[in-house]
């Protein structure tokens, strides 16, 4: 009998990658990456070589033909790569950034291929990280909270501005004529699946994690209503066919078959999101567990059979990570992106240059004089807020603070203090969950800095006070478990059977080392009292302080 | 009539310096230092070239022999550089640091010139710094709270292990044979006086800021027996003639005017303390006018005619900066050492290389682009503890906090917040001279940052809501005031007609600029809540913190 092999595309912030993945091992054979042309529009909106316009702060948008380019490019090139005939590819599967979403018409074309809107940023994809739509967060935020929806227990009680009904809700505000225009406002992801299969369909991933869909369904048109008269028939615009992660979207249309050297009628998942697609990848099928990503910012996602209502967390999706569970989030906006402020902006030129005369980097450097340090031996302790807290506090406008400082401390000692904040701030979110009524038996961890950073993660686990396994699979591995899924007889019948075959979990593990974890108690609850402090409202001195800031910002 | 001259003598951490100054302009003509040549044993101590043995930490000795040549070398310099007739000379004044005392026998010779002491690091000087005494210190605190002794008010509640009872208590407790051999504890400066007058005498300045003299007298017998039985007889080590600042301590032997190329019965003034001598330096004669020394760390004194008692302050003594007033003092022990840690460990090497291109200082650098920023623009606030707080406070357990930043926070920033912090430590301290009934009307500032920062000068005016005048005398400057003083006939009558003469105010002046405080009063709000919060006992994290880090040093 021939190998049998998946496709996973894995769509993340700058580029898309397509892996052919052995379906009996989990194993890659192929893998091939693309660039996004228009990368993201941040800073200007450069649609076009002939459109070039300022967009306002914290935009954030991207251009639906890449991802099209994404799909032409590397599925056939896996394919040649691995030399195979293209009926070995029993099912493809999808992650995407989201909420990442675009205006379409009824058939599917995106509203920014029509030259009336080509010039128009609304038209055009709103990236993940686009936070043009906080204001919109902020009034949907308001009316939920004054009519008391059920639905908002899901989301840890904070509508992010990063998802899709707000982002919605800036489009008919602010571009009326794309919002009459658009039939479907349609999650990237979902998008794809559709061009591929003709199917207009979204997964309880993506509709959990960034629609706001709960047991009770979508938010109502009576609740839009009476967020915004404007958003009266909002619903309409979002796709309600919700299928399961890992169900079969469809299959391959034909012309697709013929672009991408596959099968008509080869199985398509329904799109994941990118994060949580590292859930399988990294081994995970079972209640207790939870993927802890670790890079510029951190997710923890636990899968768990018990339905909690309570307060701090992120999301919670049924069947948003695994089939027949919950899906719990929680995340930590700024981890790496502490360690890499330090590194870009404290770090004196005497240590820069030992770097250079070792050929380190800095932060190898930092990591190597750091690691001499014990616990509480700095006296620093950090709230690690510096992008604000959005784990169990959900409150964009805390900030960074440091306590301890002599005239004797040194930035290696930041450094770790830094490292060590993360990792308490981690440890917060865990008890939070098991404080919620879940349990967290086992951590495993993947992300850039997740094997890179020996004594980070020694940290981490003498922190926890838990083993921490290292994951082995990408969120890309985590799609194409999505396809084997999707595959049917050809595939696997169930999760649990094709992460077990599938699912990368390395050899690696680190240990809590006794010695230490006394004294991080300790540290640990001193990070308490600071936390509930500064970010319970005792002492606002944080919100105050950007206030302020702006004021100025704006005076200017 | 022939011009006249008086010298002012001024004995730093460092070296000794001789200043020439005409009497009736305060104009210095001619000047004169030598380093020691045994400088501050610290770490090892080496008075002779066959003794070199390690100090146990935060020792900090001096040699007597230095003070001796100091005299010899720069007095007659002067003299010579101005070629005048000795006899033009009318006064002699010396400022020292202090308490800086050295155990003698009764004639005045140090023990440590005897054979048997000369290997006894007990018979040497203890500088200003030596905090060897801090155990010692904390035992008399305990019994004088125990006891509720009067004249702990007086010195703000708190015995500095710098003064000269610890320091003296320190060398009953650890070389009884240098106790037992010495007639006096003498303080370096009255100690010069007595060499060159034959006078056992010291100062309301000396006796009142370093030896607990208040208006009912030293400590008695009843207490330092009550710390311990060994001080049983303490009292008789240390001298109780006490004389004005400014007054005449005796006239120069007839051994001393040959040495010095000066006449017989020269007056020579009681010492005054390094610091203090800046007072009437900087043009101060007057109740409710404050000198801000400004340096690694600061000094706030201010002159009034009433009688307050309060804490948070580090002393009080009448007549101890201008006779006919009490002086009060207060502190701020890590100023500048702030922004030098600062320039030190954090500033990257893309700022030194930036510097280096422009032929600057990294400080200087840090100051031009902190002042493009607006109050409130940095977003950022500090508690200025780096080195404890010896403010309103009074508890060296403290250590820094810094709240506030982001990602987009850069080191401009904080160098600013520190610099802010440090003016906000300040306005407390002028806030709790109010609160306890003494006015500040009049703000001088003076030191080694008074003079080369017009932006932190301009800060503090802005913070402080007050007029900031630049003092041009230094505390040699003061000497020579004194020495005018003691000059009886030929110097002048009161120290208010010698200030006005001598003491010199630049033109320079900071004016609040209205833009600012109003931000400035919101900000020293928020210092003021972290203030209490962390100095105050509501959150002890910082005293916790730093007995961590001294367990697990402890432990290696």
């Amino acid at each position: 009998m021939q190998e049998t092999y998946v496709i996973g595309l894995d769509y993340g912030t700058l580029s898309g990658r397509a892996v052919l993945v052995r379906l009996k091992d989990g194993v890659t054979v192929a893998s091939s990456v693309l660039e996004y042309a228009h990368g993201v529009m941040d800073a200007w909106f450069t649609p076009s070589p002939e459109i070039r316009t300022k967009l306002p702060p914290d935009w954030a948008l991207q251009h639906p033909k890449d991802y099209i380019e994404v799909l032409e490019k590397t599925i056939p090139d896996v394919i040649d790569q691995a030399n195979i005939d293209p009926k070995q590819v029993v099912g493809l599967g999808i992650d995407f950034t989201a909420s990442t979403p675009l205006p379409v018409l009824k058939e599917g074309t995106p509203l920014c291929f029509l030259p009336q809107f080509a010039a128009e940023p609304n038209a055009y994809v709103k990236l993940w990280k686009h936070h043009g739509a906080t204001s919109y967060a902020n009034r949907i935020q308001q009316t939920a909270e004054e009519r008391d929806e059920a639905w908002l227990d899901a989301c840890g009680g904070k509508i992010s501005s990063e998802w899709l009904i707000p982002k919605l809700y800036q489009v008919a505000a602010e571009a009326p004529e794309v919002y009459r225009t658009m039939d479907v406002f349609v999650e990237a992801g979902d998008w794809v699946v559709w061009q591929l299969t003709g199917k207009k369909v979204t997964s309880t991933c993506m509709a959990g994690y960034k629609c706001n869909l709960t047991e009770d369904g979508f938010p109502t048109r009576e609740f839009l209503t009476a967020v915004d008269p404007l958003l009266a028939e909002a619903d309409e615009k979002w796709i309600t066919d919700v299928l399961p992660i890992g169900a079969k979207a469809g299959g391959l249309t034909e012309e697709w078959a013929q672009k991408l050297n596959l099968w008509t009628d080869c199985p398509v998942a329904v799109a994941g999101i990118d994060g949580h697609a590292a859930v399988p990848a990294g081994g995970i099928s079972r209640a207790g567990q939870m993927l802890l990503i670790l890079g510029t910012s951190s997710c923890h996602m636990l899968v768990e059979d018990r339905f909690k209502q309570f307060s701090g967390i992120c999301g919670r999706a049924w069947e948003g990570m695994i089939p027949g569970f919950y899906g719990y989030e929680s995340g930590q906006c700024c981890v790496g992106d502490h360690y890499a402020w330090l590194c870009d902006n404290l770090v004196p030129a005497s240590y820069e240059r030992e770097a250079k005369a070792r050929n380190m980097h800095i932060q190898a450097l930092l990591t190597e004089k750091a690691e001499k340090l014990r616990p509480g031996e700095s006296g620093l302790v950090a709230l690690d807020w510096w992008n604000g807290n959005r784990s169990v506090l959900m409150d964009s406008e805390l900030s960074g603070l440091l306590v301890g400082m002599t005239l004797g401390t040194r930035v290696e000692e930041i450094y770790r203090a830094l490292i060590e904040s993360t990792a308490y701030g981690t440890r917060k979110i865990v008890e939070n969950f098991r404080d919620g009524g879940l349990r967290v038996d086992e951590i495993i961890v993947t992300g850039g800095i997740a094997g890179k950073n020996p004594m980070l993660m020694q940290i981490y686990a003498d922190i926890l006070q838990m083993e921490l396994k290292i994951a082995g699979g990408t969120s890309a591995l985590g799609a194409a478990i999505y396809g084997a899924l999707a595959a049917g007889d050809k595939g696997y019948a169930t999760m649990a059977e094709a992460v077990e075959h599938m699912g990368i979990v390395t050899d690696k593990v680190y240990r809590p080392d006794p010695a230490n974890t006394e004294m991080y108690d300790r540290l640990y609850h001193e990070y308490l009292i600071l936390h509930d402090t500064f970010g319970r409202g005792e002492n606002d001195v944080m919100k105050r302080l950007r206030q302020y800031r702006e004021e100025v910002r704006n005076k200017k």
